[in-house]
């Protein structure tokens, strides 16, 4: 640290991304990326952009945007598109949260909702998840302020139903509440549906997942116009060209290729089954997930063992050091390959 | 706006970027950008990733902040990213700016700044120019805070000498000074040597201009690692994959194709050269540039009839409906055949 740092940067605690090793020897299951490439038509498009380059991305997005609300049944006023989600999630505290407006989620969630709050000074208030490490929406009863929910939650995999979401956004009508669907398309039931219904619901979705982009940051918010003209204003107040020209043509490229992606997603699914099935047979405990990762601990050997374990035979998954989840660990869904060889690698362990 | 947005969010006015028509018919001089496309090596670099998409960039670059680094004659550690050097300027204020320690520039510069400050809830206090349009180190004595120096300045096109900067920076020991070296490839002279002698010096470059990557985002920062591990900290809590693969894979190619990049800014300054001297032969009167636009005004038309003009004859150039300097419109420097169509136009005009 230098000694011309204010107060806020001395006091935070950045987010810890999972390794990303650089060598690629690994069997990569501890970020939660797809194991497919990007659609053929995205990388076509990219292609075809890379020479006009020298020229700055279209600040509002329009095509893109147009597109991205065509396929949620919106308008491209109901949409504003980020950096990754991240920035996106960034921008909707920054925009809606305050002194008395807190950020509300739960204690155990993506590690990047009080990371922003902490850097945003806005205060942070943690729920609970029940014992089964599901959401209650009932808890949340007398919260209000930013309220936050991963739908499916990460780590844990698991899910909501819309009618919950629906009861939580009704029951909070002066607060504002953001559903991150970043793992939806494994699973789960999208609430797009209910930001026709609510003024005060934001639902961010990415391309990183089912989409295969992690690399290429890409992802939207959906909601009232009047929600997403504020995130706007935020976003054009850091960083009007915050989404670069060839993600803009990876996106529409991925867009008009939705099959590839519904194909891939049933992939996933598929050897999400196979490997709870697998480890189940092998003594673990696997919550029930909706998610291209799933969450499990095993009797005999802790969390931290089972990730060093796999680590040194070549495996990667993810192992957080936090109360109520040392012992699991957070594994993504690969090819049904790479579950094979973590399924081998366990075996050998046990 | 909804009834959402907290009071901040509610006060802040967005940065209103240069117009990005996106039918591609006009000559484009109004946003600054290179008329070439990015170098061969950048674009074979960035077709070569984009099978990799999927995977999740290297949170921290390590690979592209050793070749900026080396570039610089520095070390990784005294270099950071930014999605476009907008996001370094917005990270760099964030992390020392502070109600005692304002931003302080000068009343003519670069747009961003004050709203940067503004969107950061920061103090603002402008130097005015002096009547050249110059800035007057001397004129800084009594400031302090975050002192931002755009130089060449934007839109003036003028610069300041080494030297002069570094009188600034030795005179204001517990401020911190940041240089934003944009447009310093087409004749002005890099301060980087200085963040050896200073623990209080950013200078902030980009790929956008001189390397024809604008449409891809990449800014970088050197400084003293005390002052880069503080940008990275607010990176790390904001968005730790600020960067994506593809960008990084464009600007390892373009470090690796310095002599294109060189050549490219010898032809903008001859462009620059040859388009000063037919305007000033038709009346103008036009600052001294170092930057890759000048900026100019005619005795006989104002600066927006001029635009207006231009802009219905196919020529987009930038005016700025501000106190000072509204006479004045700013062009960028393209091709010769677009520098002679400009003059063409200009003829017929006036």
């Amino acid at each position: 640290m230098s000694r011309y740092a204010n107060a806020l940067t001395e006091a935070i605690t950045p987010y810890t991304p999972g390794e990303q090793p650089q060598d690629q020897k690994y069997v990569k299951l501890n970020t939660n990326e797809s194991p497919f490439p990007p659609s053929e038509k995205a990388m076509e498009y990219a292609k075809e952009h890379l020479r006009s380059l020298n020229l700055y991305p279209d600040p509002a997005a329009e095509e893109l945007r147009s597109a991205v609300a065509m396929s949620c049944q919106a308008v491209r006023e109901e949409v504003v598109l980020g950096n990754g989600s991240d920035e996106l999630l960034y921008f909707a505290f920054k925009a809606f949260g305050s002194a008395l407006r807190p950020i509300v989620s739960a204690d155990i969630t993506y590690g990047c909702y009080p990371v922003f709050a902490e850097a945003l000074g806005l205060p942070y208030e943690e729920v609970p998840l029940d014992e089964g490490f599901g959401i209650r929406i009932d808890d949340y009863k007398d919260k209000h302020g930013v309220i936050v929910i991963a739908n499916p939650n990460a780590p844990t995999g698991r899910a909501l139903e819309m009618k919950e979401i629906d009861a939580l956004t009704a029951a909070h009508p002066d607060d504002v509440i953001v559903v991150d669907e970043a793992y939806v398309d494994f699973g789960g039931t999208s609430v797009l549906p209910l930001t026709k219904k609510y003024d005060n619901l934001i639902v961010i979705q990415t391309f990183s997942k089912s989409r295969s982009m992690a690399g290429a940051r890409l992802g939207f918010a959906v909601a009232d116009r009047r929600l997403i003209s504020d995130i706007n204003k935020i976003r054009n107040s850091f960083n009007p060209y915050n989404i670069n020209s060839m993600t803009m043509s990876l996106g529409l490229g991925t867009l008009k290729d939705r099959n590839y992606t519904y194909a891939n997603c049933l992939i996933i699914e598929k050897n999400r089954n196979f490997t709870v099935s697998e480890l189940k047979a092998l003594g673990f405990e696997v919550l029930d997930s909706k998610a291209n990762f799933i969450f499990a601990r095993h009797p005999k050997i802790s969390g931290r063992d089972l990730y060093l374990e796999l680590k040194k035979r070549g495996v990667l998954i993810r192992h957080f050091d936090k109360e109520r989840i040392s012992d699991y660990n957070r594994i993504s869904i690969g090819t049904k390959e790479q579950m094979e060889t973590l399924i081998e690698k366990v075996r050998e362990i046990l």
